[in-house]
């Protein structure tokens, strides 16, 4: 039952995900930095969990389906999480602590819009390759989300 | 499809989180301050989405039962996760920056565990709550949700 409830769940959830990108109603921050250790900890997780499939396909941890699964399950329900915390006021420069955004994400908010939307497909095909079971159709997904991941902070993260 | 995949690929997930408690294999971090980064962006993930149903609940946001059910199906998501990280080698103290883990997480193991699966417990409920549309249930839940944090933040994180 608990299972049947989180199916629906997910199904609602990811349908609010990709609203999420286009409804700032939806992010509730009470200060800016708060917004930025939002994003940060949804990416730092993607990170960790990109990094055990990659793991997976550089051949150092033994392909298991299920561990692949549950990784590219993970990434997928993080990947449209950060975007909402991209408010006005957490620049880089505006807020204590670490920080690596650069400015272009609010001055070409179109570009930065395409590059997650880009992202968050690749990791949906990401999804799909893990359920597949095919090591290989995993590989070449893998290869293709990291190189949206990569591009988005080639752009619009500090070096 | 997409949806299709997500729901089987969240009901794996839900079961390879409960799996993951006693499952070290499944951790995977280069360094123990990787581990430690990994724990507090759950729990911050976690407290900033337990913060948008407290809103609710206090009448300070709206309800909406849309909005209810996404946050609470993210507070799901994530309850399973940060147990992992609580690997040997990431006690405060151990890591450089911030780390809160009191000592008697490692030396107290038992009752540690028993308080991460009464939290995750708490929040399976709070889902089913947030899945019936009642906000009684919603506040009922989220409170003995949130009762489970407290009582692990008491005894296991520096005040």
């Amino acid at each position: 039952m608990k299972t049947h409830y989180s199916r629906i769940a997910l199904g609602t959830l990811i349908s609010a995900i990709s609203l999420s990108i286009t409804s700032p109603a939806f992010a509730q921050f009470a200060k800016p930095e708060d917004a930025v250790k939002y994003r940060q900890s949804a990416f730092a997780l993607m990170g960790a969990h990109m990094g055990r499939l990659a793991a997976v396909v550089k051949g150092e941890t033994p392909y298991n389906k299920d561990d692949v699964v549950r990784n590219a399950a993970i990434i997928s329900m993080l990947s449209g999480m950060p975007w909402q915390a991209f408010t006005s006021g957490t620049e880089s420069g505006k807020t204590p602590g670490k920080n690596d955004a650069l400015p272009n994400i609010w001055t070409d908010g179109a570009k930065f819009k395409s590059a997650s939307e880009k992202m968050q497909a690749a990791v949906a095909d990401l999804n799909s390759a893990a359920q597949s079971g095919n090591p290989e159709n995993l590989k070449k997904a893998l290869g293709a989300a990291s190189q949206t991941c990569k591009a988005c902070h080639d752009d619009f993260r500090k070096k």
